[in-house]
């Protein structure tokens, strides 16, 4: 062992986005406090390197004086073994946050700046601390509409990109923030059997109950490797697979790590994040879903609007084909609310059951027809009737079924969780209010999406009468201590307004 | 073992202000993923609570399946011992961060708004990402005067705060960033010995080579409990003490620990968190040091003068008598840089050696005359005279090892590390400049503070005539790596300019 080397060892501590080193108080090589004021190091292996933040320890269990120890996710960055010799820097600033601190002072910054930002983010230079004070000082209205073009620009660069050889390959996105809103998993069978290319990849839940590729799973396997993508997306025209193997835009989800436990919601981040994954997953096409409603994430009209133009202008930059659906965001789409009850929604919709939910049947089909209507050979305002003739064919149910064969179909079960509690209205009268976050929360905390068979089943929607005692909902948890969780939240508020007809009729906005 | 506890097991890692919880992957209770997402989590035991970051573990060695594990800090936190059954709950966001997105969305915050985010911040709510979310949202220019004003008052409140029961409590503070400005370390003892109660309490360095409280503990005892600071206090009208043990605005460190490794500097935190710390500390009548250098935190004479307005503006409406002094901030201030080379600076001073660094001589008699004015007895413009007598005297130096007595000596020894290297000049001329940062950086690289006796010793200051090959400073290290590390930056730029006489008489501030 050299003299200035510390033996490298993987210590099993998953934490979650940030890279963590461990020295011993006692190494004699390096003085630990002393690198630790200064926040960052950087480990140096056979010529590779990762900066982390360093904690110091004092628990020779965990690591050895001799010894340099790295988290799991900064262990995965460096191409070692366990064992292997290191060296220890100081690590020098990264020269970006100069930008973030220009950006801080309320100045413009230009495509070069939030190039080297993505650049030094997606290479793991930048503390949690640095990511957050990058989205707070880029948050809300400080970019204009051409730093979110740049930003955009240079998230898409900061990975992969697919490349699909077709004129036209449609994909459609929704910015969130509605339980159950599930219309991918009917839009993809129903565009790919219309013969559009539709290579839809999702992400997993994050601090939702559920996400396209958590439910899609419930019914057949979503990691797949790029060939496996490709191979299926020639064969059928679609797919509905995680995205998270492919390299696209993977600043990205750095960013919404620290974005998502800090509530901040900026649109430049939005329309960045959104935009550079549709452009890294080769789409030519895109319709935008966004949601209106008193508790969705955008609560007002005109917000709806600003946003769609802020969507149109860097799209049109980036030479994608942009439309943007403004839709009901005033409660839960379908039923169910957790990866296996969304599912069991999506099937009764394609097999054509008469008690599949009508709303979330309307939606898919809405949006379906918009995308069908990207086709040049199709007359324009004919893509709802066409996209309603494959649903009630059966070739929707037929395309979804090729799928699955394809990607490798799971044994389906579509039983909830056994744990089961049953919330009801403590009022007669008409349901007017389905507050969407609130139910989200409850479902999380139930077990969701984690835990598949977890969540909720709302059994009375907007405009349905209720007498007193009548069950609104019922959570199904996995786990004893979520189930607490989620029915100490309900009882604190069960996240149901019920009121009279009238209250309901005067909703400020209409769909 | 009840059916919804842990056990609570100390995790010797120390994370550095921020509280971590260590909980295994396969723990049966609580599912670990579940709460990673989210962030944060609260652990309950005996009444109490904490709220910490969630890592996840696969190794049993550093925590148990039925165990959870708490970093230093955060265990420190809770009243009770290892063993203990703990339950964890799910984090409730800080109702406080929606103050903190308000700010973010550019809203003005008010009294209220500042006190709840620093109860939270003291109360351990925050994670790192919270606190800098909240820095960079207040930070540069986002706070009006006002919002300065809450601000000091929300961190004065967060702490303890020391009651003298004299009219008159003298103070002093510089605002940072010139190496070797041991100014207090002489101003102390002459004030005193003038007979004026100046009970100074300093910090340790943090990001710079060198603190108050790290070179006086060349002398003397610094961590003092508050009864002892009172006893030497009363007995001789003053002391040099670490602020540490007192909980004076407590917040303070707390946010200092995330704006450091940022780089974020603030006009409104500075002020906040000076003027909190001296009024927590009981002072009555300040000088506050504005050092102005090209090289210095206050570039220009016009912005010193518009943050000396923002420190009256606050400390009129705080009841504190303050007054500024713009000093000259174009290079370190004496020669050493590093505890123990600046506390032989101080003490050449203290016994009117005639090698003693003039430049801290004269300006530690100015802000000493200064203090000594605020006595109702003194005349105006007598106080530099009197100090100087004090000092000439002998009666500065005769206070000072009183202090060193009360507190506790040590044996002293100013021979410095052994690793040495001479810098030399490589070309004629005179020394027009010398980057205080980059000085700072070296003698931090070469160890100091950590390790007392490195650092860098000035041969050479502003103005000196140097030849090719004369040795313009010293770096002294205790570690081959750290001297390494000091050799390399040195080598990479030294932080001299050598140019002619005409270059340094054009420079654009004068004093």
């Amino acid at each position: 062992m050299s003299n200035d080397t510390l033996q490298l060892r993987r210590i099993a501590i998953d934490t979650y986005h940030e890279n963590v080193a461990y020295l011993h108080r006692e190494c004699g090589l390096y003085r630990a406090e002393g690198f630790q004021a200064l926040s960052k190091i950087q480990v140096n292996v056979n010529g590779s390197k990762v900066l982390a933040v360093l904690n110091v320890v004092d628990d020779t269990a965990i690591v050895q004086p001799n010894e340099l120890g790295l988290s799991e996710q900064a262990f995965a960055q460096l191409n070692a073994t366990e064992g292997s010799l290191v060296t220890v820097d100081h690590a020098e600033p990264s020269t970006s946050m100069d930008a973030v601190r220009r950006k801080i002072n309320g100045e413009r910054l230009d495509q070069e700046d939030f190039t080297s930002i993505t650049n030094d983010i997606v290479a793991a230079r930048y503390s949690k601390m640095e990511m957050a004070a990058f989205l707070v000082a880029t948050g809300q209205n400080n970019l204009d509409r051409d730093e979110m073009l740049y930003l955009t620009r240079a998230m898409l660069q900061s990975g992969d990109r697919m490349d699909w050889h077709e004129a036209l390959v449609a994909d459609k996105h929704c910015i969130g923030g509605i339980p159950g809103n599930r219309t991918s998993m009917l839009v993809v069978p129903i565009v790919a059997a219309h013969g559009m290319l539709i290579p839809k990849t999702s992400s997993r839940a994050i601090t939702s109950p559920a996400g396209t590729a958590d439910t899609m799973e419930m019914l057949a396997e979503v990691n797949l490797t790029p060939a496996q993508l490709h191979n299926i997306v020639r064969q059928e025209r679609g797919c509905l697979a995680w995205g998270g193997t492919a390299k696209l835009a993977p600043v990205d989800d750095m960013l919404i790590s620290v974005e998502r436990p800090l509530g901040i919601d900026s649109q430049g981040q939005m329309v960045a994040s959104i935009l550079s994954k549709k452009l890294a997953a080769g789409s030519t096409h895109l319709i935008i879903d966004i949601p209106v409603g008193p508790t969705a994430k955008v609560r007002q009209m005109r917000q709806a609007l600003a946003l769609r133009k802020l969507f149109e202008f860097v799209a049109d930059r980036l030479n994608i084909h942009l439309e943007v659906m403004i839709t009901d965001g005033r409660q839960p789409v379908g039923r169910g609310i957790g990866p296996m009850l969304e599912a069991r929604d999506v099937m009764q919709v394609l097999q054509n059951d008469p008690d599949a939910p009508a709303d979330l049947r309307q939606k898919s089909l809405h949006l379906a027809g918009r995308i069908i209507e990207f086709d040049p050979d199709v007359r324009g305002g004919q893509g709802y009737a066409i996209a309603r003739d494959i649903l009630e064919s059966g070739r929707a149910l037929a395309k979804m079924n090729a799928l699955i064969q394809a990607q490798g179909a799971r044994s389906i079960d579509f039983h909830p969780s056994a744990l089961c509690q049953e919330i009801t209205a403590d009022s007669e009268g008409v349901v007017i209010a389905i507050d969407n976050f609130q139910m989200a929360k409850i479902a999380r905390l139930a077990g969701a999406p984690m835990m598949k068979k977890a969540g909720v089943d709302l059994l009375k929607k907007l405009g349905n009468s209720v007498k007193k005692g009548d069950v609104l909902y019922r959570i199904y948890a996995e786990f004893p201590a979520d189930f607490k969780f989620a029915q100490q939240l309900a009882a604190h508020n069960n996240g149901y307004g019920i009121g009279n007809e009238e209250q309901m009729l005067t909703s400020p906005i209409t769909f």
